[in-house]
């Protein structure tokens, strides 16, 4: 390969690093290494049909001109997405800024306090514009958290009634992704007009739209009342813009708000990603699914932020979960939460104010010219009567560059927004045929509804109006933080890995950015290009016939797979199959996606090797032959090995009837070498923020499409725009999900070719091997596949340490940070374990650098354990030390100030230094706190 | 003001603060404040002619709709500008980074390491690359490169003639400006066909190009020894990637090379910014203009890097100048050298030679089709003699989206480089009517020319060749730094305010940034109309009637003007007026600019009050009334003070025949109240990196147009391309100078308007008021002019604190790190003092937090003053504290460790460490090095 390639660029180790390598594995080539290590019934020995690798240039200019097939019109569709204007400091310093988009999610708080405290300015937001007591750390897109919502309501209602009860006017795109989440929960879900028609007798939750989607704006306390009177629940699926100056849901007494975050500087992006939101009354906030942000206090008592609540009630649990939701959208969370603070409440509410009087003025304009719009009250989006009309006016406004919203033949609907300008609005008169209106506006904002409540009143949202003191609040932040940029995040089944910058530039660019998921198709011509390549490119590395990038995260791929499964085996009329094979070693997600799926959970037992156990299967066959839906297993496995058994695996459950799901959560050890849809699997979902290069951006967006063989491919996920009258479920609100981000993927499968693909996985697997060779005389390193051989990762066992000298797991990941790393997977799979996956994208100076300092920990484990150092009171204990502690007057801690600041090895001069102690996250969860606390809290 | 308009983001305090800081000073409003401050005599009352200012999305698209009128054509004009792929990471990383580009100058080095080092970087691969002994840390071009080196040598040379002799295949441009340059001191510049003619018998400097701008490469050995047999010192302009396959200029006994880096990776910017390069040969490193960098060492004895002999005899030196070069182009210096570390010498070698066989199949296509190519040995450039059919050739080319070099009616000139692709070949043979070539390529580079030497020998470029290898060096060196995305920068006369991102975005464009400055001008539409638009605006901000923003530095600005009126003197036959009176405060540069101008400097003396004195102006002025050229005054003064004598002193000057030059450093305090072109001045330069927000970079890129009244336009500077026949000197390599990045000041001012301007020169004033107010009490305050009121600055004398207490004003400065602050500008313009100049994008918080770390500082100063604190060992003399020095096992000193790290008021969580201790220069100076050192240096 020449310089000229970019997998030089993405592959860490060069010739050099790969022949020093080799030589510690023991093999002489990664050819070699891969045919002894993976099991010659799954290998795959072609070449992946990719067009040849083009350069980072090539890429950029073949990129720019299928954006330039898109056409950017002025999108008044509304519906929940809506132009906005991303400011400049934000998108540069958060969106485009590798501190912000390559962290990984917050799982150990003390390196993570910037983008947690980003997310509790979040979850403020959310809370305060709701009126509600507690939000979580963002969702999905809105239809997700709508679903959510419902599911939440059905738990924490006291009536059996199955009937979920949704406002007509609600958003079509949530309505549907409502509908599929229902049915295989055998939910009823009714859309009523509620407020014209009668509710049901009885029902467990109430959905309501405010304002609706055709812009109404109704006062729902009624409907609250009577929906509590029966015991139900009521969501208000709010926009938090109009939210500045309308009454919140939470001062109707609504239980939960639901919602989108996208107008809050985060671009359309032909769907997503955005961050969705959902927010609950006092009460319910330990029945909250997703991330959640909260306050805790660190091992000197000073305030510090850390995902609160993990052990609560709707955390992942197998087969025994509610909620699959397993990520959040972290990247955009932080920006719609930063665009708060850039503004501030008077700020929003000036943004708020404007839209509306632009609306407003849209609307007086209309109607002076004869137009006949909906007698209502309205905040951004106006509703005009045009009895057989509609679709003349929508195209005449397209052809002036405008996208408005055909409702019907006879209605027209028209959102405004912070971009919508006096020109826009007169080349909507002049598509309606009216003249341009000079005038006074009539106001539309009913003032019963007015808002009189206070909103963003903490100091974080006045403090930071002007451009420099953003500038420095995000730096701030994105300091505390350790991300890629830093060092290697050596993550066991998170496969963090380069996320290179001609990947993530398009993702600015204008012709994808602002994009209306529902914009007519002649407008995203290069997009659907671009989406039909990806999925050929994905089905031609994954051996799949047919591939739909809309999950947007691997929880929904999970989800949309096995509802493909369940709408293949309904379409053959077998019903009774839903029994749903999982190996214990599987990650939580799996069952609780089959739960959602409507199947009952079935665990196979693994064997001492880590191995589904085959006698167990076949029992467990067996026994559930009749109803035996499918099997969930993860390959390679969750411990990191190529299971030789995949084979018969499959073919045991294909001749009981049963269809076979791979989880590619660890398709990195499989690119170039084999391909899940032909050694023996039905569905696949992928994860495109592993493999292929979407960043993980602090904890979401992901992405995680599903791949099928052609049986299942009729029953892929289906458009939740009512556009196209798809009988398939919708498993997120948008065609194509987070379509915005799939340059990313796109990009990186065009620059790596086949060749490219192929070689990263050999370096993936060498990486992890080469850990493995050098830790497996300080750590013993647990399974292993053929001839002793990892695959693309590889587990650490602590627990015979752990026993003999009581340092634990957590101590070495804290300790790790002192040495300048992030902790690899901690107890995933097996408590008590590190998995440690270096991708192919460390050099092997990094390799060797954590290698270096997890023998020099072993060390250091040593000397507690022979009392050099006392148990309680050594630097795996203290761990990770800060520069406050290290440097503080009084040292009273029993080994020296340098060896718990500078361990061996480590770099002084750009030494990474957390901003807390060890957080005590119990202490949290015990006094929840989950929106900012006062400045006061953090005084000395 | 909104929500919307720019200015509330770009001026820091809002309105609660702005009434909280007049408070503090004493007035009402900041119009009143103003009316006192501004002597009625200059006072301006209208409003400024702009068009109304336009919000931050309305500014980009109208910058889109500029940049839309640029053509980007495949460049292979050549001439010193080529096409190049910048590194996306270092885009990303460098280019668009807060961190590197808000940078200041490196004069605080313990807070300047990383890009100190990335200079380092810079110098070894200049001196690696052309084989000599020392490299600077950039010039301003290659033409100023050019003709620096015809001044160093002169001064190093033994011989008295005053002959240069330049190479006639050397870049036109070069010879422009080294003709320019030549004309006012006397240097008698002989354009000589090096290969056919006769050297003259006695000169003192030789200018050779290598390759010459034919493409020829010659071999020079023989002029280098007929050179130095007459005493003259030999220049080698030379192409550094040519430089990885041609034997190296230092291995010929060149004395200097001198050229530019533009290919490594920086875009060609229609003109620029690049950084040129200046090398020397051992011996001639003390002679050598410009910024050096060089190791040194810190109070721990740990290698630091830190500018060089900064005392050298070069150095600014006032009427004894030899160069008025007092910036560098640092940010993308940085950039060219991190190309170098990207790609490493294997992978320049590979751009090298892939240039090269595009140039050669290129021309034996050429051949093969029947066209004369000039027989001689090339790199990358190929002359076509094709007699009478140039001009047809281009043009067809030019059809076909490939611009070539017109080098006269018969030869058509092509260029390959890095972009240089298959298809732009076909285009050219189409352009030529010659078949695409297919069959062997005919090697074009002499053999007994090829490079046999190594270079880029040190690890730094053999280490990151990944992009996660390259992130993490850039996150690692811009994280060493402190920058305007940390905290304020309060350096006076330096205008440190905001770089909005929004005037930066469009600096990456490709329309912006892919022009080569010969482009034809019908590609160049909306280029040249957005220059027009902002010389216009700075026309009508200084109340001059012509600007030129060729100048690509405040030094070439003001050479531009100083030669405007040489030339306008000469008009008019009085080429005896060569006297610059020069007032005692002024900066350096001013007289250094003045004898380059080939001047006389006359100093004037100024009053107690820092004024100028007019009894000794008018002293003066009557000792040389004949002689009498020019004066140059800052305004306000170098002492932050709006002088009451300014009009009386311009009348003074101009009854004596003599032309005025307002130097504009000090413009942030003028715009909208005050317009030098209206109280008086004929010429003032401007600098877009202070007032108009072009960023720092680091120490550069820098503009600086020249504004003149009418009578001075005939003489603004020439165009240097020899495109358009001018007769005026050329200042830059370029006839727009820098204006890739000319957007930045655009968008500054078509966002800010009339009264966004105005309102920003007010909160400057009432800033730096404000902190003399808050400071007074504890530092005197020198100067001051009307009602006590000192203009956008003040200066703090600490002189006799120094002299109580032995604290110096280094001592306080250092210690501001600790506080986290870059220091204030230190001695200048009164030795002992510090110059504080808040501009007005810092907003109260920050403004009170350096108050408070300043009357902290001083409390601390009195410890040491009352004993409590030994003398030799305070927190002052120690400054600044790293986190080793503070968390050191061993703490000898006698104060506590919380007394050295965390003053009061200091973020502990986000504080900012320098990574060194106080830096020895005057040990570097003694061991002078000035290329990376290894490794081994940095050990423990």
């Amino acid at each position: 390969m020449t310089v000229e390639q970019f997998a030089t660029r993405h592959i860490g180790p060069g010739p050099d690093d790969e022949r020093r390598m080799l030589e510690v594995v023991g093999h002489d080539s990664i050819d070699e290494l891969m045919d002894a290590a993976i099991p010659e019934v799954i290998r795959w020995h072609g070449t992946l049909d990719l067009p040849d690798p083009a350069t980072e240039a090539e890429t950029i200019a073949e990129l720019r001109a299928l954006a330039g097939r898109n056409t950017v019109a002025v999108s008044m569709i509304g519906l929940g997405y809506h132009g906005t204007h991303t400011p400049a400091v934000i998108r540069r310093n958060v969106l485009e800024d590798p501190a912000w988009y390559t962290a990984y999610t917050p799982y150990q708080p003390e390196i993570s306090q910037g983008r947690l405290e980003a997310l509790l300015n979040f979850q403020t937001m959310v809370t305060d514009l709701t009126g509600l007591a507690t939000a979580n750390a963002s969702m999905l897109d809105e239809g997700t958290a709508a679903a959510e919502a419902m599911t939440l309501a059905r738990r924490a209602s006291k009536t059996k009634s199955p009937v979920y009860v949704v406002d007509a006017d609600a958003l079509p795109q949530t309505i549907a992704v409502i509908t599929s989440r229902a049915v295989p929960l055998g939910i009823d879900v009714r859309v009523v007009d509620v407020e014209r028609d009668e509710l049901p007798a009885e029902f467990f939750g109430l959905h309501l739209q405010y304002p609706g989607a055709s812009g109404a704006v109704r006062d729902h306390a009624r409907l609250v009342e009577a929906a509590h009177t029966v015991g139900a629940l009521v969501t208000v699926a709010a926009d938090l813009l109009a939210l500045t100056l309308l009454r919140a849901p939470g001062e109707i007494g609504a239980d939960i708000a639901a919602g989108t975050t996208q107008r809050f500087g985060v671009p359309m992006g032909f769907g997503g990603p955005h961050a969705g939101y959902l927010a609950v009354r006092s009460g319910l906030e330990r029945m909250l699914p997703g991330r959640l942000v909260g306050v805790s206090r660190d091992a000197d008592g000073n305030p510090a932020y850390r995902l609160a609540l993990q052990t609560r009630e709707q955390h992942i649990r197998r087969e025994r979960a509610t909620s699959n939701i397993c990520t959040a959208q972290v990247l955009l969370a932080v920006m719609a939460g930063m665009y708060a603070v850039y503004h501030g409440p008077d700020g929003l509410r000036d943004i708020a104010s404007r839209t509306h009087e632009m609306a407003a003025r849209l609307a007086t304009g209309l109607r002076a010219g004869g137009v006949n719009v909906a007698d209502v009250a309205f905040f951004d989006t106006v509703t005009a009567i045009v009895p057989g009309r509609a679709a003349a006016v929508v195209a005449a406004a397209a052809k002036r560059g405008v996208n408005l919203r055909l409702v019907d033949a006879d209605r027209v609907g028209m959102s405004c927004d912070e971009t919508t300008t006096d020109a826009h609005l007169r080349e909507v008169w002049a598509a309606f045929g009216v003249p341009a209106f000079v005038g006074d506006t009539d106001a539309a904002l009913p003032a019963d509804l007015a808002r009189t409540t206070d909103f963003l009143t903490h100091p974080v949202f006045r403090s930071h109006h002007s451009e420099t003191a953003m500038l420095r609040y995000l730096r701030r932040l994105s300091d505390f933080d350790y991300a890629l940029d830093r060092g290697m995040i050596p993550l066991g089944s998170c496969t963090m890995k380069l996320n290179a910058t001609t990947e993530m530039e398009p993702v600015s660019w204008a012709e994808f950015a602002h994009i209306h998921p529902f914009a007519p198709d002649d407008q995203t011509v290069g997009y659907r290009e671009m989406i039909g390549q990806l999925e050929s490119w994905l089905a031609e590395v994954t051996g799949y016939d047919a591939v739909s990038v809309q999950p947007n995260a691997g929880s929904q791929g999970e989800l949309a797979g096995l509802l493909a499964i369940r709408s293949y085996h309904a379409s053959r009329g077998d019903t009774h199959r839903d029994v749903c094979l999982i190996p214990s070693s599987a990650h939580g997600t799996n069952a609780a996606s089959a739960v959602m799926a409507g199947m009952r959970v079935v665990v196979v037992a693994c064997d001492d090797d880590g191995n589904v156990d085959l006698v167990d299967l076949d029992a467990k066959i067996d026994k559930h032959r009749d109803a035996l839906a499918a099997i969930m297993v993860t390959y390679p496995s969750t411990h990191g090995v190529y299971e030789t058994g995949i084979a018969s695996l499959c073919a045991k459950v294909h001749d009981a009837g049963g269809q076979v799901y791979v989880d590619g959560a660890n398709l990195n050890a499989l690119v170039g070498f084999a391909k899940p849809g032909r050694f023996g699997a039905d569905v696949s979902h992928l994860n495109l923020h592993k493999t292929f290069c979407i960043p993980h951006g602090g904890g979401g967006p992901g992405v995680g499409p599903v791949a099928v063989r052609a049986h299942l491919a009729p029953f892929l996920p289906g458009d939740p725009s009512g556009a196209h009258a798809d009988a398939t479920p919708a498993i997120s609100a948008a065609k194509y999900g987070s379509a915005g981000i799939l340059p990313i993927p796109w990009a990186y499968l065009r620059m790596m070719g086949a060749e490219g693909l192929t070689r990263a996985t050999g370096v993936a697997v060498l990486a992890a091997n080469y850990v493995a060779a050098r830790l497996r005389g300080h750590f013993p390193v647990l399974y292993a596949g053929n001839k002793g051989l990892v695959a693309h990762e590889c587990i650490l066992d602590l627990r015979p340490l752990t026993k003999a000298t009581g340092v634990t797991v957590d101590d070495v990941a804290k300790r790790l940070i002192d040495y300048g790393f992030h902790a690899p997977t901690m107890s995933f799979p097996v408590a008590g374990t590190l998995m440690v996956e270096p991708t192919e994208s460390e050099d092997l100076a990094e390799l060797d650098r954590f290698c270096d300092a997890m023998i020099a920990i072993r060390a250091e484990i040593d000397k507690v354990g022979s009392g050099e150092w006392p148990a309680g009171d050594n630097p795996l204990a203290n761990a990770p030390h800060t520069a406050a502690m290290v440097s503080g007057d009084e040292w009273p801690h029993a080994y020296p100030r340098s060896a718990g600041a500078y361990p061996a090895g480590v770099d002084r001069a750009g030494k990474y230094w957390p901003p807390v102690r060890r957080i005590d996250g119990a202490y949290g969860d015990r006094n929840l706190v989950c929106s900012c606390p006062s400045p006061e809290a953090f005084e000395d």
